[in-house]
This record gives C-alpha cells, structure tokens and sequence, in this order.
C-alpha cells in the first residue's frame, strides 16, 4: 500500500471506509453530539474495531467538515464514555476494554435483552394513553393556559435560580416563602387560619389526597364519598386499601342526611367531598348541610377530606368559605392546588391541617419522592409574593365568567330544547342534563368524530354506569371556539327521535 | 358635627382612626398588597365595620401616600375576595355579607379553628425536621450545585415554556422528548437498550422505587436489601406492606451467596440493591457475583431493582455497565437519577422497564401526583438535546476527581493512624473504617458542635445500630472547605485513648 497516500487520506488510514457527519436526529443537535455519534456508530457496525486507531482531529474535522474544537470535545466524550482511548504519543484508539454489550446495540424495537417479557409477574392493569384529546374539548377543570405571561413565569424561575439555595436538597414541607405565601392567602381570601408549619406543599391536589389516604386512614377502613365524584381521588383511596361508600349527591352538594344513614349501618373513618364547587355538579353544599357535616364529624372523628379544587373562580354571591374555615371539632384537612390558577404544569398543591397531621404527611412524602421542585415553589412564591398570581387570577376569573355567559346564551339558543342546567355560580363548567332517553355515550362518540372531546359521564359516577348529563367545560374555549364547539355538540345531539333509547 | 371639616377629613369622614399604611411583611412586598392589608386589618380589628364607607381613592392615596392607581387596584382585590362592595354612584364599602370568621383573624399562634389538635385518630410518628446541616458537611451524595450554570438552566427553562403544550396536562409517563434523551443516554453510556415508551419519568429515584413497591411487589411479599444501604428505599417498600431481609455486603458488594442461603429459608419476590457504586461502601458487585445474581433472579422469578443513582462518577477502570445491560432473564426494574447530575431540585429521575411494567407504573403515578412537571422536563431535554448536562457531568466528574485525591491525601497526613480506607473508583465519598474501639457515634456529636456535619453509621445499618465507618462525601466540598473539614473531623477525634470505649 502507498505510505504517503494512506497519510494524506484518513479515511484509509483508519480502514474506515464511510466516517461521514450522522444527520441530525433533532433540529437542535448539537454538532458535538452529531461527530460522536458517528464514531460510536461507526464502531457498533463493527466497521472501527477495538485497538483500531483513529484519524487525528484535523483529518476527522476535515472529513466531518467541522471545526477542530467540536471533533476534540467529542472524542473528550468518547473517552469519559469509554468508547476511546488516547495516548499522548499514539494518538486516539477505539477502546480495546469495550465490553461486549456496547458495541452491540439494540436495533429498534429489538433490544438485546429479553425485553419485552419481565421475568417476574406483574398484576393485571396498567396506564393505556387516551384518545388524543381533540382541538376543541368541552373536558372541566381545564385552566387556559393561553392567558398565562409566561415570561413572568421564566423571570420568577430565573430568580428563583438566583438562590443556590433552591438547587439544593430541602424541606419536605415545601418552600418557606411558598408556605407563607399559602398561609397568607388561605388567612386573607378564605378565613382558613394556618401558619407556615401547618401547611404541607404537594404535587397538585392529587398527592395531597394519596397522602392523606396513605398516611392518616387505616387500610381496610371505610370513607364517604360523593356518588358523582372526582375518580383519581377515588383512586388514591382504594389503593391505601380503603373501601369506599358513596353518598347521593343533588343539588345542594352532597345529602348529609344520607350520609347520616350511611354512618349507622357502616363505621366510617372519613369522608371526602368538593364541598365548593361540587365535581362535576358544581353545586355548592348548603349552609344546613355544611353544619350538620361539621357536627357528625365531631361527634363520630372523622376526617373530613375538603377538596377545594378550583376556589379562586367563583363569580357571583358572597364569597363561599371553605368547611375549613369554621371547623369546631378540627376534623377537616383542607386540600387547595394552583393547577387551575397558574397551569397544571407547575404542580402545586398543598394541604393545610393541624402540625401532627402536617408532620405524618410530610413523612410520607419523604417515602414518596423525598421532597418537591424547590425551584418551581419558590418561582410560584416569587409570582404570589408581588402580586402577579392575584392579578392573573383576576383577570382570567373575568375571561372565564365571560366565557361562562357566552356558553350559557349559545346552548339556549343551539340546545334549548335538549339540555337543562343552571347557570353556574363558580367553577369553570356548566353540567347540563339530557333528556334521560338519549343515548349520551353516542354522543360523546360522534361529537369525537366531529372533533370535539367530550368526557363521558360514566367517569363520574361512582357505579361507572352512564347518567343523563354532560359537564362542558368552559375556562379553555374562547370566543370564537365556543360557537364551534356547540356546533359540534349540537350536531352529535341525534336528529328527531332516531337516537333515543327504546 | 362639622359636615365641612368632615368632608376634608377622609380619616373622619370613614370613622377610621389609623388608617395608616402598613409595614412590608417582606422587602418584595408590593404596595397593593400592603394598602390591601392595612384595610383588612382595620376590618378585622372591627375599626372599619359592615356598611361602613371608604373614603374615595383620592384621599385614600394621600393617606397611604401611595399613587391612586395603585389604591384602586388594592379595591379592586378586595372587592373580588368579598372584603368590600363598590357601588358607582355611592362609593365603596365594608361588605356586609361579611362571614363572622373572616373579620375575626387568627393571631399569631392562636388559629379560630380548634387548629392545633385534629379531631382524628393521628397515626404515631411524622417528620421533624433534622438539625441544621453545618456549612461544612461530609454528607455522601451531595453534588456541588455551585458548580451548575444557573443561566444555562434558566435559558432551558424560558425556551420550554415558549411551547404551551408544557403547560396543559400531559403523559404521566413523562415529556416525550425527555424520555427520548434518556433512551439515547441509557443506550449508548449504559448499553441498556430501552425505547422511549420503555421509559417512565419520575420525582427522582425515591418515587421510582416507591411506584415499584406499591404497583410491582405484592403487601406481605419478602424483599432482600443490603445489610448497608439507603434506607429511604427500604421505608418505601416497608410501606408498601413488604417485609425487608437482609443480605450481608463485603467488599465484592452484596454477598450473593448468602442471599442465595436466605432464599433456601424464605420465598423472595425480589432484590433491592445498589451494585454499581453501592451505598454506603461505594464497592462495585463483583462480575462472578452479577452473573450468580441474574442466574438466580432467572431461576426464581425474581424483580431485580436496581439503583443506580450515580452512574455518571466513575473515575477509573473499564465503564461498569449495570446489571440491566445484561438481563438474559428480564428480571431488572432499572431506575436512575439526574439529582446528582444537575441538581436533587429538578427531581427527574427515571424507571427503564419492558412496556407493560412501565405502564403498570404509570398508572399508580397517575393516583399519586397525577404527572411531572413537564416544563421542567422539557428543560432537562433541552439540556441534554444541547450536550449542556453532557458537559456539566464531564466538569464535574474532573472537579470531583480531583476533590477526591485533595481528600484522600488529607486524610492520609491527618488521619492516617485513625481510618482506613480504599480509595473509591467511583461515587462521591469515601467509606472510611475507624478503629472499632473508637465511638464514631461521639465523632458524630462532637464534630456537629464544632461546625462539621457527619452522617451517622446507624442510618446506613438495617440493624440501627452503630458500625466503626463514616462516611465522608467529597463532591460538595472545593479545596477550600475540604482541609478545613478534616481539620474538625481529626478534632472531633477522641485524643489518644480518651474515646474509646469500655
């Protein structure tokens, strides 16, 4: 072979016979990123074999077309990885130690292990992704998180970085200022009064209810719940390994006097309701009703799981203070969450309870996943402490009571004469009963196929079994997706009798 | 009374005798939010009561001194959380559909509720927050986040909020783009070949061990664990409803033998255990012992967890890939972490498993917090996208390396007689053995008071009882601090006999 042409042609001298540039797997790959994958895939081929010395950085920039920096960084990689070696004398090596299983690699979706089978038994049921949610949905409970300045948020989070100290392991409890912050707004807007210390920062409501079921309710115990209710709280209890016994519900939340009854025949250690806004109802549980909650709860010790999902919307009367605020027997532990005011995204939630309860949660949480995103609380703290979360409050509580009175018109209008409801007070939907004889599964169905996502009123109802009424959300519609989306509906509504039941 | 003095007298005219603006409660506070409480707190001092008039927002501006702007953005507030009611001819008003509980506010320390003792059944025992860590620490596990470029983060941060679909709920398997980068990640620095659905995203390690325990391994089953090991884990699967055995380490890592002798004796559904860099020793599990462990997990049907909470700080030898990488069987759960690699406050970490386990544990994720923050797991994507966490694990590998060789000459001048240790190959600590007379637990205490933070031995023993080592974690520490703890770790030594025990 030609010595001096074999030095003027790398691609020879390393016996390789195609060292080109791989293509970008994202538009933001990195060049670095792009020369290291091509040597490792160039070895896994088996086509740079171990011991088998590599080109220099100019020849492998030249070939790659980049600077010679970017190919010295990326063999730095290969070497910290352990796919090269290099010798100050000798130049770089492909790794002689490259164990077995590096070179191969998984072609996709043939991994070289067994893969897809576990060799241990896994119980039946797991998480299967939805249908994708369509362009227009009338799902509740969803914030428009088009509203949102998101270059507040990036600013807070940006301070918030500011403090090494957020970077760091923390408190389980959550961010100091965060939980003044949360003291602060619970003593001034709802008459809860709770100090820093007796407040417990969550991953949104969700954990603050399987915390609580996990760490306060005995397994095997037996909780009330709403027979209309919210499931993944549901959820959370079944899997503390509670029963649970569900109450009716009408319109004045849920029926105490049933739950009375209920409390006679079974021991109850609790019960867990959506006292504010009922969900998915909307309703709000009646002054009489709040009181004789209250009373049974002190008389029998239960704890009672107030989830107030969605506080901040509420439009009209005078402001609904939560069973939390005037709690004689000290029964009720008080679950609020900033999904709805900021973005799910942020994952806030907090409870608020006496400091023993506080102390037994937050060792639970430890268990959990050891302590929250101090980085995020202390931004959302940042965003409560100048103002900003309150003004964003207000102003969407404005866009959506609109919105709420843009809805209410299109449905009398479009749907008069196939929905009732009353117009909602608070909450960001309005729950309309159909007539019994039509078929609503048929109808979340076509409205699906018409591009609207509806949610099917089995998923909340206690017995899973379909009930006459639809919960269409408004909060994440504006104007001009409003008319579109009952359009939609109208149109899945069955024409004349054809689609009633017989 | 003189109506044309009261006119000119806002303080008179609304009755308010101090109506004064109130002091910051933190330096950041906003001036709405202090003309917003120095009202409420009239209110709730009963000086301003239930019909009264305010004075109009003129006066009120010239009485806080403030701009009128901002006076009636503090009434604006007030009136959307019911405090006051604005009627445009008449001016506005305490509301007067004002609840009782919230003019009364609780004082400091004194809430209105019965607060402090809840009026349930409380479960003993709860979190109490440790004695302050000391400026200087010697706590394993603990990256530098001096080191991390905040700005970087913060970039990161602001470019993911730009897509709004971060902010809507999302896949509680985690930001697709994330669960890409770690699929990329584990196949080519781990040879571990899982796609992106194989792939669940979690709160750091500990949630991916607790989703393990609760949704994978059946209540009463038996689990073996290292005899020293990280006992958060262990409270995890205890809660869980599992019983913990355990297994002795050595030098070699867990004794596979002796497991194998436990499992003659007990039916195991499975094995805990950290073999890459293990916790607390830092020894890596021999190659003989990891083929006799997947042969025995094969064979018996077990669920292998395996934590590898830092793979990314090895120093020396051939990259040791984990038990994952070879799993002829499919027995290994697979769980990593970020937390030593950025920062423990970004709280990604992640589960590798064959789909149908992954979905199981989605599934219980959904019940527990619902899903991640997928604006921060866009960020951590972005990161890795860029080759920016790439670089930072590559720095901080060099700074630790070069800490741990600052820390092990140290120890060898000052403490040469009194510990002995093998320099580690990977990790960030170094487990040092003292003379079994010594009382390390006395170490701990006396080093505590003169400024140095110690982890006892007792945390790390399934046993609970003390063992003649300390722990000492070297990443945190720069070449400052790292003579000066040694220097209060050889003070805290008892002097030639005096420390020993009986």
């Amino acid at each position: 072979m030609d010595q001096s042409h074999r030095a003027h042609d790398p691609q020879r001298r390393a016996g390789t016979p195609t060292l080109t540039l791989a293509e970008p797997e994202s538009p933001r790959e990195a060049l670095v990123s792009r020369v290291r994958r091509s040597i490792v895939s160039e070895v896994r081929r088996g086509r740079l074999r171990p011991g088998q010395v590599l080109p220099g950085s100019r020849p492998l920039a030249a070939l790659f077309g980049v600077h010679r920096n970017t190919v010295l960084t990326a063999l730095r990689e290969l070497e910290s990885e352990g796919w090269v070696t290099t010798s100050p004398a000798r130049g770089t090596f492909v790794s002689e130690e490259l164990p077995e299983q590096k070179r191969r690699r998984a072609l996709p979706g043939g991994p070289t292990t067994s893969g897809e089978r576990p060799g241990y038994d896994v119980p039946e049921g797991g998480f299967s992704a939805p249908r994708p949610v369509r362009a227009l949905s009338f799902f509740g409970g969803i914030p428009d998180v088009r509203l949102v300045d998101t270059s507040l948020v990036a600013r807070a989070l940006k301070r918030a970085l500011r403090d090494l100290s957020t970077l760091r392991y923390g408190s389980p409890l959550g961010d100091l200022r965060l939980r003044r912050e949360l003291s602060k707004l619970l003593s001034d807007t709802r008459a809860v009064p709770r100090t820093e210390d007796e407040i417990l920062v969550t991953s949104g409501s969700q954990m603050a209810i399987d915390l609580v079921a996990r760490a306060l309710l005995p397994r095997g115990s037996c909780v009330a719940v709403e027979a209309l209710g919210y499931r993944p709280a549901w959820d959370a209890l079944r899997r503390a390994g509670i029963e649970l016994c569900p109450v009716p519900i009408d319109g004045d939340g849920m029926d105490v006097r049933a739950l009375e009854r209920l409390s006679q025949k079974r021991a109850l250690a609790g019960v867990l309701l959506t006292p504010h806004h009922q969900c998915p109802t909307t309703v709000t549980l009646s002054a009489s009703r709040r009181l004789g909650l209250l009373e049974l709860a002190r008389k029998s010790r239960w704890l009672v799981l107030e989830d107030d999902y969605d506080h901040e919307f509420h439009y009209e009367g005078r402001p609904i203070l939560p069973l939390a605020s005037a709690d004689p027997g000290g029964n009720v532990v008080y679950v609020g969450t900033l999904s709805k005011v900021l973005s799910p995204a942020l994952r806030v939630g907090y409870v608020a309870a006496p400091r023993s309860v506080i102390a037994r949660l937050a060792d639970y949480r430890v268990s959990t996943d050891r302590e929250g995103n101090h980085v995020v609380e202390r931004a959302v703290a940042e965003l409560l402490e100048d103002g900003e979360a309150g003004r964003h409050v207000r102003r969407a509580r404005k866009v959506y009571l609109a919105r709420r009175d843009v809805l209410v018109s299109l449905l009398a209008k479009t749907l008069g004469d196939r929905l009732t409801f009353d117009v909602p007070r608070g909450g960001t939907s309005i729950h309309a009963t159909v007539d019994p004889d039509v078929d609503v599964e048929a109808i979340v169905l076509r409205a699906y196929d018409l591009g609207l996502s509806l949610q099917s009123p089995k998923v909340f109802a206690f017995d899973g079994k379909t009930r006459p009424f639809l919960r269409l959300g408004f909060a994440q519609l504006d104007e001009t997706e409003l008319p579109r989306a009952v359009r939609c509906l109208a149109s899945a509504f069955p024409k004349s009798d054809e689609g009633k039941r017989a």
